[in-house]
């Protein structure tokens, strides 16, 4: 956090709020700057820092901080949030309007909201005031008064009209957000509008076409993501919101459906989407590459989100799962050990001698669009608000870390070192008494710990059994007593994991897993070239612990492969056989979790490594 | 060529020209508009019609028209080349200057060769004055006065000067060739400067950086190619040039060394370059996708006049041997049967819900940019330059097709089905006399054949083996004979080909090749849906002559596969074994050259198919 409030500063950020005072201070009639039809990147010479949405990252952290002052105070991020909101009500426009970029340039408001990302804006300070207000504070109250007052004037704006969709989504949730905030029925009404116009080319042409916006064809009637991923699962967010809100059951099923579809054809195994580096897009069906994966960082998030609302809209453990899976991989992978380098690209390999002019292929310190490095600290500052929910006399908890919950009456502490390890300990603290009746604790089972076995419990140390299908919950209801403890053993032992056989770009190829963590093979682990190795599943893995230099603390896994060397020079394809091995020798191949990559330097890894026995097969 | 005439009308390309007299015929001093520092795109407004470099698809038509006159005469062809010449000399400047858009727009000349593709627009103008002067007409001889005086302009504005290189290669090899047909040293030297020049950072930022300019580095240092492909392979032909021109070895050297890492790393099995859409750029070593791959046409075409000039440069078999890869599958696709549709992107698989913006994976009438139609007009129409040379008491013949070919006192008449058969018939009809000596007749023999075991050769019906090594040629000298016949028979039996092991995109993969054609499969052939087929590679392959509506006469070939249904439903990573099969069946695959394919409609195709034995392993 530090990190971005510096930078904010530095990339100008702030410096846009105050040349938007500055601008609207000039008299009427007086324009700064003729209005001019220019994409996301304002022409030089305005003075105006940075692409059109610059305002959006300060609302990220705003955000962020309201999150972080729920754990505990702290001046610095207390007086940042003041300030900014204090800057942010005099850039306010006194019919609501509020856009830094648009009220430096002196551009129509609404003028092309493909690419303005006027409302995309809105919708993140939406969020900020949500969490800011959390801390009954005077800055959150403030906040929220300029939120709803934007918010008020959208509605003015939009509502009942044909007048615009913003081509990035985002104010959809925000709005639903804002109306559980204040219940202005009016706020979930225009997020319920804005979902319903999308398909029908209200948002006009970017440049990049209507797919890329998600225009193409009504929501109700899109069955597979497609276009810029992270607008698509924004999108979805919102529409599974306004279907939850609006009790739009028919509207919740097409979101279901294409959560189904993507998880099954368009995600990678850590979790992330967007197969694309053209338009940061959704790909065909399983067109899933490894190398040339884009999963941004910001899908990772917005898929984590869309889950999320399924997971409360429908109570399947399987959103909970992919929740899991995002979190310790596709989103793990975009912070650094240090936690001040981020990924804006999540791909599963990179090559010796990666080379491309959109990402390094290393984590950066910032971005010129520096989307992601907010949005991962918005998402890691509200981490505890995922990890349960209550419903009429259940506790259900669906991510495991060490907490104290409560929830239908009970408190229950929780102490574990998942995920590196699958003991569970749920100790009752509080309890209604027994005549107040019985209350049920849920926990989510992981389906590759259901798929190992029937799974161990102890319950104040009298173990039992239980077989829990796959995607569900293990349900225990009783009239729980403060000092009860609960012991639940969540099976981590490695697995090899295969992929679909309809995904071309891993073919021949298997990894290892262990609890919910994905694992990758680094180069520097290796006792060759990584592209002449090649590994044999299903023998046994083993695992160790270590301590790496750059990472830390972390549990290794080994298992047996062959070292292939290949004929001397390059191949092609002149030579019709495949290039005759010259030397094949066993070897041990080593594997770290994949969040924790790139650490340790450059040089090549991959998630995905070939069967041994799956090689080209002799000609 | 009809389409291509009349499209240069439509698209406005000649309208550019006269729109570039008129603004140059406006008073001194009054400028039409004012400088600017945009794009490629020119601004709206200005009456120029698409891109900046759009006399180019002129110059690549007039090209074409000047070796299609070669193979007889055509009025409309004369006519056009005729009116279009001498509009070209009103437009050209008194001081040689030539380019529509920075006469229409006013621009600075040279203010930014980054993008401006001025010089690349001259190069395509020399290459058709050169071809339109074989034909010795007045309009030959016209443009050939254009172009020297082009040249020369360019010689007097950068000879010997840190002036500016333009961001699109081609003038280098334009210059020698202006040089070879003019013996006006000035021009190769100019060539050889450009060459040495780039590396050093002297091209400036189009705003993709310098390595998609090949300007990260000298020439003579850079091992691989890099950047925007069309860029990297028509550089690499002038770099080929200068060497040969300057007698310098070691310039030589690491064009060969460049093209070898190239075939062996960077290129599919069909000889396309340009593994991402992303830059339309090369890849990382053995990054060769099949269905992502761009593979632009243009691509092909220069990496045909690259292989010439190597081959020219060298005498080795296996340039020609990578022409005819790229002649019959890369470049040959772009085309479809009726000869009125193009790719411009050509790669190895489509999948059944393909979508990509930037390539509707069908091929198209025309294209905005449209570098791609015309280059293939300027291939296919000089085609006849590329099938044999004589070098002192040599006729070496490297591609076959049915024609007469005079060289080194000899001549030939050639007559094959080639590719469709593997006999080629070589007659002598003239020869020197015997006491004036032996004379060579050298026949390329591919790889493919040379690999496949003994090569036989009738000698007026006498039949010989001959053990040839792969890349190399059957030398016969004799003292020849006018009815002198010699029968060669080289092996079109279809032969399984096997990726290398480290491409990881077509892991567990093959295809089927025969002679020199890459085969494919589509959907339509196929008895059960594509992504659910695999092949048995090695076992028996039939091959059968047909006529297909939408392609015509063509020779299928089928092999044994096994098809499998999924499990009904999506998979996903939750569940951790790869889905069972629910049943799974013996069925016949059936293939078609690949360059065939696409012309009956839309529909899932590849080149790669899945071996069944290297199926993904049971878990």
């Amino acid at each position: 956090m530090p990190l971005a409030l510096r930078q904010l500063v530095t990339a100008g950020n702030l410096d846009n709020l105050r040349l938007a005072i500055r601008a609207d201070s000039a008299p009427d009639g007086d324009e700064p700057h003729a209005s001019r039809a220019s994409g996301v990147t304002p022409p030089a010479g305005l003075g105006y820092h940075g692409p059109v949405f610059m305002d959006s990252d300060i609302y990220k952290t705003l955000e962020a901080i309201g999150w972080q002052l729920e754990s505990g105070p702290s001046q610095d991020l207390e007086n940042f949030a003041r300030s900014t909101i204090e800057l942010l009500a005099l850039v306010q426009r006194p019919d609501g309007y509020l856009n830094s970029y648009i009220q430096a340039s002196g551009d129509p408001r609404y003028g092309r909201l493909a690419s303005s990302h006027e409302m995309y804006c809105d919708g993140h300070f939406f969020q900020a005031a949500v969490a800011l207000s959390r801390s009954g504070t005077a800055t959150g109250r403030q906040a929220m008064d300029i939120a709803t007052k934007l918010a008020d004037h959208l509605v003015k704006e939009f509502a009942g009209r044909q007048k615009g969709l913003d081509g990035h989504p985002i104010v959809e949730t925000a709005l639903i957000e804002l109306y559980r905030a204040t219940g202005t029925v009016a706020y979930r009404d225009l997020a319920a509008q804005f979902v319903e116009q999308r398909g029908h080319g209200l948002v006009g042409d970017s440049g990049y076409g209507r797919r890329y916006l998600q225009d193409h064809e009504p929501v109700r009637e899109t069955t597979t993501e497609v276009g810029h991923a992270v607008r698509a699962l924004y999108l979805d967010a919102g529409v599974t919101d306004v279907a939850t809100e609006t009790n739009d059951a028919p509207l919740l099923e097409t979101s279901k459906r294409r959560w189904a579809d993507m998880v099954a054809t368009k995600t990678a195994l850590t979790g992330g989407n967007g197969s694309r580096h053209n338009d940061e897009a959704f790909g065909d069906h399983f067109e899933l590459p490894p190398d040339r994966a884009y999963n941004e960082t910001c899908a990772a998030i917005a898929s984590f989100q869309w889950s999320w609302r399924l997971l409360l809209a429908t109570g399947e453990a399987k959103y909970a799962d992919h929740m899991e899976r995002i979190l310790y991989n596709g989103f793990g992978s975009a912070i650094n050990t240090a936690g001040d380098r981020f990924f804006y690209v999540n791909p599963l390999q990179r090559r010796e001698d990666h080379y491309e002019r959109d990402d390094p292929g290393r984590r950066r310190e910032w971005f010129k669009t520096a989307c992601c490095p907010p949005n991962t600290m918005r998402l890691l500052a509200s981490l505890h608000h995922y990890v349960a929910t209550t419903t009429q006399g259940s506790l259900t908890i669906h991510q495991y870390a060490t907490a104290t919950i409560t929830g239908a009456d009970l408190t229950v502490d929780i102490d574990t070192d998942y995920p590196w390890d699958g003991a569970v300990t749920v100790r009752v603290t509080s309890a209604p008494a027994a005549e107040d009746g019985e209350r049920e604790l849920a926990l989510r089972i992981p389906a590759w710990s259901a798929a190992a076995g029937p799974l161990v419990v102890e319950l104040n140390r009298s173990p039992e059994r239980f077989v829990v299908p796959p995607d569900s919950y293990l349900r225990l209801r009783r009239s729980w007593r403060p000092g009860d403890v609960l012991r639940l053993h969540l099976d981590l032992t490695p697995r090899w994991t295969y992929p679909d056989p309809r995904v071309d770009a891993v073919r021949g190829c298997v990894t290892l897993e262990r609890g919910p963590l994905v694992y990758c093979f680094e180069q520097t682990d290796q006792p060759a070239r990584l592209d002449e190795l090649a590994i044999f599943p299903g023998t046994p893995v083993t695992e160790q612990t270590v301590t790496l230099p750059g990472i830390g603390p972390t549990i290794q896994l080994a298992a047996q492969g062959r070292h292939t060397t290949q004929a001397a020079g390059p191949a092609g394809w002149s030579s019709r056989p495949a290039p005759i091995p010259v030397t094949e020798q066993p070897v041990t191949l080593t594997a770290i979790p994949y969040f924790q990559w790139d650490n340790r330097g450059p040089g090549a890894m991959r998630v995905w490594i070939p069967a041994a026995h799956a090689g080209p097969p002799a000609p």
